[in-house]
């Protein structure tokens, strides 16, 4: 069993091309031993958003804090307000971005498998994978 | 693209044997399409507590709001507090169980993967399978 808080992982700037003002806590990672998908916890600052982007492995979120809305759908331009409590299902390839549209930070956790790795599109790894 | 808020799923009582006072709601399941991962949000109302059991799959979980108890390890009996911002991984096959040890309801996110059913072990399915 592995307990941790949220405060105690180093929270580490998304270094993807089109991320602005994201950080990134991995909470359950590969390294963990988590065999099949990944937690991880985003901050997105204020005027933040994070890539515009698409990719061969799906997302599950839950937003945790904070205002924003997500983009999404067949062509990436459905817009939803998004807030605490709202959970977000993006399947695989489906152009998205989240965006911060408050005055807060906005915080959400971000699951994806571990088995999966945009790295093999010529791209930087799946941060958790 | 998916969006729900979490009060717009109902919550079912838990229904597996050792489960007191603990309501699910499947957030995004298999029948959502979710390929790897089922995403579950938890609540235990105080003096409750979910099976202390194991299965043959891991859980990652995020505590969203109240005070318990998670315990787990080797023999099930390490105990940890846990609260708002706490995340836990529990491996496949650790004997777990997460009670309710404060005055309010305990609420937690709890992922499974898709691919494991515990029915195959003759019990009953996991729920979001």
């Amino acid at each position: 069993m592995l307990v941790k808080k949220v405060e105690q992982v180093a929270a580490q700037p998304m270094a993807i091309e089109g991320a602005h003002k994201v950080s990134m806590r991995l909470m359950i990672g590969r390294d963990d031993g988590a065999p099949h998908f990944a937690m991880r916890h985003f901050e997105v600052a204020p005027g933040g958003h994070t890539p515009r982007h698409r990719h061969n492995y799906e997302h599950e979120v839950l937003v945790l804090e904070g205002r924003g809305e997500v983009a999404g759908g067949a062509d990436g331009n459905d817009i939803h307000p998004i807030g605490a409590g709202d959970v977000v299902f993006l399947p695989a390839q489906e152009l998205h971005q989240f965006r911060n549209t408050g005055t807060g930070v906005l915080q959400f956790l971000c699951l994806v498998p571990t088995t999966f790795d945009c790295a093999a599109d010529g791209e930087q790894p799946t941060p958790g994978s």
